[in-house]
């Protein structure tokens, strides 16, 4: 079962320090968790995330439901087991990837049909279809099936999501029935604040493990998510886990740190790593450039990972052009060691009192990261 | 400077066992040498391969010439400095891909004009300029620029290649400066034993540090190479390092070992673990096919690979299905493992005087895999 702590509250902010504990370990929040979509972190071992120190990774309901199959994970003892990793897993409820990679047909109460984006089969997602997907794959927290609405989406779009989300998260929580696995509601509501206090209301009645806000950083600027990070998770329950999902970029981070969130993911940092783009705590660089072909320079002199002690950036550029997956290996390990350590950097911060400090350095100069 | 020791001569056969010395380190032979193109054993970093007892690799003159260019591998401090493989390193003349990867344009005793296989540029290969790319990448053991027939080719166009080779390899001979890198001769001759015993003649007489074997495993059938390995390597200089070029399965370079062969490369190993084909003791699988989705076993119940120790042919299947990268570094890591564990076994029977025996289990039921 899930056990979560505050163990630190800046006084200037919302901003929070603690730990989490599910059946398969302990780690430190706020917490950054990589993604690993089809069972697998892209061109990482799960030794390798351990050695990192990572704790927690997620992965994709919406894919491994596809493929190999939900009934292939459970037969294989769940993903745990099926993918080697023995640290925690959070399973995304597979809303977002029916509603942003699937073929739609038809949304209703009842739930989505879909076609997959691998060969165009028909499917029908429900709430309990996705409790049951997520039961078998047996992850340390499940999510909810929700309905997220792109940015912008005018009122009416939003308010329907908000009052059919609130339903399914309450069908959910009747169908979920696995113990050991802590079942996390999603708040919706677009940037419309009386939506956003309203899926908060309802959410919050059917007493959840922990909640994530959905919805934001779906392609709003930064200020309107701001906005509702000023208000929003102040107002959830303080003792539970608060989750900000599809945000990892340090700008965005902090700003939902500073609002009091305590979980993160996105795909975004190995993604860019695997076109060639690394994050430093002074900006990104795009290895691919002419300009890093003869930089004989680590990609960060003073970044311990296993990439910039072993490499230069001129190295990693000859493979990148070579299309040789040691790069995507390298520039992945660098980018997921480099938001660890981020992350690492902050909770020191919170527990020391001084993460405003620290978070004027790192605002907006990364701003542009997010749309990379 | 190379050392080589013939430790231990198999009194059945023309096998031996013995100990290879570069600037770079020891190894002990027969020695299969993985292969770095481009300057990186595909999906591998240099840390794996030391891990699993790899004491030299072999990277491509020709690709490294073209891409990143050897004056950038010069500036970087050369070949092991670049990629951060501080083993050994034979490097290839080019010779072979100007004439299989290249648009050949003009083959002259000059040398070869030829348009790269990248970008279409037009580029003049000679033994010179083989010999000054090769002292810039630096290699421990660099190779004379030959020309390599395919099969079949008739006499004369072999003649007038084994020529060539001499003429050529004279000429590297004299071009050669490097300290500290040895320089091997290549025979050609294709099938021909009247051709072989002209190109060996021609290239004993130029004492190199090494012999290599070219001209086979192009294409001819299994029984024609071992015509060759017959009577050829038994009459190369007993105390220098003979190399079979372009042989990594266990039944050829059984052939190879049993005729005296010290040395060899392929890429075939990695090449074929990339489209999910794995070596086992028993013959190749095929991971990609459908009966492996439900197979919750290793790929080999007694390899001690990390692949084998982690994860199940179905998580392999699923992850080469899904076109992961961690698919190709398990499937990479096994075969290389497998190969690196045969040499071992191979070794060791030389040593007990059992090769044969051993040789027995092995020669032609693997007969398909040079094909796939």
């Amino acid at each position: 079962m899930l056990t979560f702590e505050v163990l630190k509250e800046c006084p200037q902010t919302g901003a929070r320090a603690g730990r989490l504990t599910t059946a398969h370990g302990s780690f430190e929040t706020p917490v950054f968790m990589p993604v690993g979509t089809q069972g697998t972190v892209k061109a990482m071992t799960p030794d390798e995330l351990k050695a990192m120190g990572v704790g927690i990774i997620l992965s994709n309901t919406y894919h491994l439901y596809l493929r190999p199959g939900h009934d292939l994970v459970r037969e294989a003892g769940g993903l745990h087991a099926f993918m080697n990793w023995d640290g925690s897993i959070l399973t995304d409820s597979g809303g977002f990837q029916v509603f942003s990679l699937g073929k739609l047909n038809r949304i209703s109460d009842d739930g989505v049909e879909f076609r997959s984006h691998i060969d165009g089969s028909r499917h029908f997602f429900t709430p309990e279809l996705s409790v049951e997907v997520q039961e078998a794959l047996g992850s340390d927290i499940a999510m909810v099936f929700d309905q997220c609405p792109p940015y912008p989406s005018d009122y009416g779009y939003v308010e329907e999501a908000v009052r059919r989300t609130t339903l399914w998260a309450r069908r959910c929580r009747e169908a979920h029935t696995r113990r050991g696995q802590a079942l996390f509601g999603i708040l919706q509501g677009g940037v419309y604040r009386d939506l956003r206090e309203r899926s908060l209301a309802g959410l919050v009645d059917l007493d959840f493990s922990g909640y994530a806000v959905g919805g934001l950083s779906v392609g709003e600027p930064f200020s309107r998510m701001q906005e509702v990070l000023e208000y929003l998770p102040a107002r959830l329950p303080r003792e539970k886990p608060r989750y900000l999902m599809g945000v990892g970029t340090p700008d965005y981070l902090l700003a939902g740190i500073l609002a009091g969130i305590d979980m993160f993911d996105c795909v975004l940092p190995t993604r860019i790593a695997r076109n060639g783009t690394v994050m430093t705590a002074k900006g990104n660089l795009t290895l691919r450039n002419a300009g890093y072909a003869r930089d004989f320079r680590p990609i960060d002199g003073d970044c311990p990972c296993y990439a910039c002690q072993n490499y230069t950036r001129a190295y990693i550029r000859h493979l990148l052009k070579a299309g040789e997956i040691l790069a995507l290996r390298l520039t992945t390990t660098h980018n997921l060691h480099f938001l660890h350590s981020f992350m690492e950097e902050v909770r020191q911060a919170i527990y020391a009192g001084s993460l405003e400090e620290f978070a004027r350095g790192y605002l907006r100069p990364q701003g542009d990261l997010q749309d990379t």
